[in-house]
């Protein structure tokens, strides 16, 4: 068994469980006992010139020797086969293979798990899962190296991520990418536009179904997991957009809707979209199926461009269904919060219950420096109502592009955002952390709660700001309020109390108070409270 | 006309309107707009020995003269004057004196309002009306002085603080609390059982009516306009919360609780409720009902101790209102998103609509650190269904005591859910704000982007860490895409070209597409993004 180490500034230790080595994280109680997370940060301080190890590899060769030509997991589900990956995730998620096979074969829920990313630990989206939380990192023309994409893919991990999506643009996109899936335990998705926009030098006429074919299956022998492709954009569509505050704000979308005006003809990916599905299936890569139309601010929220792409979204997905392709549908965007049920019920209905996966929303617009909060909120919302996957925002978001620390704000609001979201949708187990950190809160555990936290550095050191000594973190109150004003104690008072006389609780308290009000009134002990708050 | 000045990072000005002066900002936009915004901040930079101008006094005065005995708007209200305060409001609001005199009369909204605060700038907490966010400030055992208090209500109310709570323990108590009511143009409220602690040196037992009542007498004499009173903890409420993981949190709650243990009598504030009301009426304080028993982690949410106190506080909210006194309901803390919906329906129906004011509610208890955030997810939802304050939770809540950024954080927090509420709501121009930062993200209008922002300073320095230039903030792409890699700039195209051929917007991509399509390629022009994905 490893040893426990410093992880995020608290102390863990990663662990696997079964013949599939699936990877859980421990933390240590002063109980003696111990915590085990859902752990997405993959094998960590290796080469990156040496790549992850390929664990998925015997599993796809056995698939390959035997001759098959359609990989998707889609694929074997329908045909009732429980592949390696499934049984992976159920152990991961607490679930039975067998009910991942059935979400799967419905098209509830995806895998991506491209066979040529054989680095990668299976994980799925699908609303009767965890929510997960996708993070973006990539280049531009500015800015940083492969090294440096690496190293953001890893912090990423590191905080949680549950997928990636490589935005690159510009000169080494391919080399930036190889990289990336060396090195990923997750999945990774790209939007392929952009390659093809390089290829054609930025001219948007220039682009055709062919170059688009060869620029995806490309990807797809890299070991892409998922593609964004943006076929939803009809060219009847785009007048839907003239009166919109701020137009169309996607950048496949736009380069797509320009592309149709120009040679005003029907979007090339639509047109041809059986094309795609059959490159698709030869390697499982995942349809993410863009909304190019999606509003930028919350007056166009849920307004006829942005719900005309979603039902041609939901035709595609029956088209992609035909070819056992895996599909799930990306949203909004920017939406006010009383809009976002109708987004997640129209969302079900329109692509026949395929896993949304949507960027944020933003439920305000005027949070330019705290998008990442702003979109939280809509995130934890749209997440509780049934979305299967979130997509961070930044604080640099509408600003810039993020540093290490934006990635790392962006990733907590999410992972705060999608574990409010388990919690209210009663997912099995979901409370178990919170209810494990309220018990280290009310004994006054402090170490425990600070490795149970989401990032316990931060938490230990804003504790330590206050109340530096060790021996505050043994202490019975609270840096807010000092030994005088903190509640909890009166309860372990009420308990003690109980104990003493070898009483259940509630009988201690309903049967004995009347004549025992002196005896409590001899325990003394000061006033302890736990919040800042009267 | 004021000229426009520096505030918070951006550009704006002070003005007031009318005859009563109500104070509102009003940001230059680079169109020759301006735009205006409800203000809290108060007459900024004067001397804190001399306090502020006392606005109110005339108005007070004459009713005094007139020998007034019952000074609440409420009574007011009810007999159908609409006071000075109504109209102050009015304008604020942006509704009719009518409206908020016959909100105020049913008790649905409360003015809080001591005739002895003349300092203060009126204001209403209630469904109908902007959502308020209450600041938490106070010294505790070890920190700050009376000046640094002054300084932490000016930068609360500078970040747009509605009313702030005076929440201070230790010497000093009287006099810092005198501090802030003269220094502040927004309501102060307090819990005063911490003061009557402090004089029987913290011996709970110790605690009596008589002593509580010279306690609030003497606040109320000083202006303080609302207190928070732990009248709801019944001694047969006490035994509810054993089972609990956390057990009584609230300070107040715990205080009481121990009270009845002690005595094994009932809570002295609830028997003698009504010599309360009589000493509230006399000056207008109101009442903020405390939830003593509010649950203190996610398990604990909506019990029976919390929703037996809960009707209990809607009891004595008929007591009060015969008395036309005042009053709102204090309501949680942690409570998981699903089970928000049923605080508020159940706080609208047992207290007959009093106005809800919720500590967030946290809806993770695993985020120390980011309690801001998590609780910010909670209070946008509540105040989505009609929650009528917020109060603040800042970053070092379970952690530590704030500090003058933390304060900031859980302030820009705290508004971000608030006017999500409002907009969610429909509340009448709500969204305006975030239509013209849209527009001017649209039209890449970066300075009207930043005034406009609730954080003006950091949305610049945020866009300054990559395109530092001053000409970026006229440049037509993001710092996120670069030029190329931009979406915004299509529609632009679209629409300047139905200009140019003097043609409606729609109707020149309907009609006009099929043949001019080629002439629309002509126009070249590079591609624009608005945000970094897909």
């Amino acid at each position: 068994m490893a040893e426990f180490e410093t992880f995020n500034g608290g102390r863990s230790r990663k662990i696997t469980v079964g013949d599939l080595q699936v990877p859980f994280r421990e933390i240590p109680l002063t109980t003696g006992d111990t915590f085990r997370l859902y752990d997405t940060s993959g094998p960590l301080g290796g080469d990156p010139r040496l790549g992850l190890p390929p664990r998925r590899a015997p599993w796809v060769a056995r698939r390959e020797a035997r001759g098959d030509t359609n990989f998707s997991q889609l694929h074997y589900a329908r045909r009732g086969e429980i592949t390696e990956e499934m049984r992976f995730i159920a152990i991961r998620e607490g679930v039975t293979p067998e009910f991942v096979r059935a979400e799967v074969a419905s098209g509830r829920a995806i895998i991506p798990a491209n066979r040529r990313h054989p680095e990668l630990e299976p994980m799925i989206i699908g609303r009767k899962f965890l929510v997960k939380v996708n993070a973006n990192i990539g280049n531009s023309a500015v800015s940083s190296s492969i090294e440096e994409e690496v190293e953001k893919l890893r912090w990423s991990v590191q905080w949680g991520a549950d997928t990636v999506m490589d935005l690159s643009t510009g000169a080494d996109i391919r080399a930036t990418r190889e990289w990336i899936l060396r090195n990923s335990p997750v999945p990774i998705g790209t939007v392929p536009i952009y390659e093809a926009l390089e290829r054609v030098n930025g001219r948007v006429e220039k682009l055709d179904i062919d170059l688009y074919c060869d620029v995806i299956e490309e990807q797809a022998e890299q070991g892409v997991d998922y593609f964004t492709i943006h076929a939803g954009v009809l060219l009847r569509y785009v007048p839907l957009t003239a009166n919109r505050i701020t137009g169309i704000v996607s950048r496949g979308g736009s380069i797509m809707a320009k592309w149709c005006l120009h040679h005003h003809k029907e979007n090339f990916l639509y047109s041809n979209f059986e094309r795609l599905c059959a490159i698709m299936k030869k390697y499982d890569v995942s349809f993410s199926l863009g909304d190019g139309l999606r509003p930028g601010c919350l007056a166009d929220a849920n307004d006829d461009a942005q719900l005309s792409e979603l039902r041609t979204l939901g035709e595609l997905t029956k088209v992609a269904w035909q070819h056992d392709v895996q599909v799930m549908i990306e949203g909004p965007g920017h939406v006010p919060l009383n809009l976002i049920r109708e987004n997640m019920d129209l969302q079900l209905e329109a692509c026949h219950e395929a896993p949304f996966y949507t960027l944020g929303p933003l439920v305000i617009d005027v949070s330019p420096g705290y998008d990442h909060l702003a979109s939280a909120i809509g995130a934890a919302v749209i997440g509780s109502q049934g979305c299967a996957m979130l997509c961070y925002v930044t604080p640099k978001e509408h600003l810039g592009l993020p540093d290490k620390n934006d990635v790392k704000q962006g990733m907590i609001a999410y992972k705060t955002a999608a574990h409010a979201a388990d919690v209210a949708k009663g997912h099995p187990g979901a409370r178990d952390r919170d209810d494990a950190l309220s018990r280290a809160r009310f004994e006054f555990r402090w170490e425990d709660q600070f490795n149970l936290a989401m990032d316990p550095g931060t938490a230990r050191s804003f504790h330590d700001e206050t109340l530096p000594a060790a021996g505050a973190k043994v202490a019975h109150f609270c840096s807010m309020c000092g030994p005088r004003f903190c509640s909890m104690k009166i309860t372990q008072e009420v308990r003690a109390y109980a104990e003493q006389h070898k009483l259940d609780e509630a009988a201690a308290l309903e049967a004995g108070l009347g004549e025992k009000a002196s005896e409590f009134a001899g325990h003394g002990g000061s006033l302890y409270v736990a919040e800042p708050t009267s």
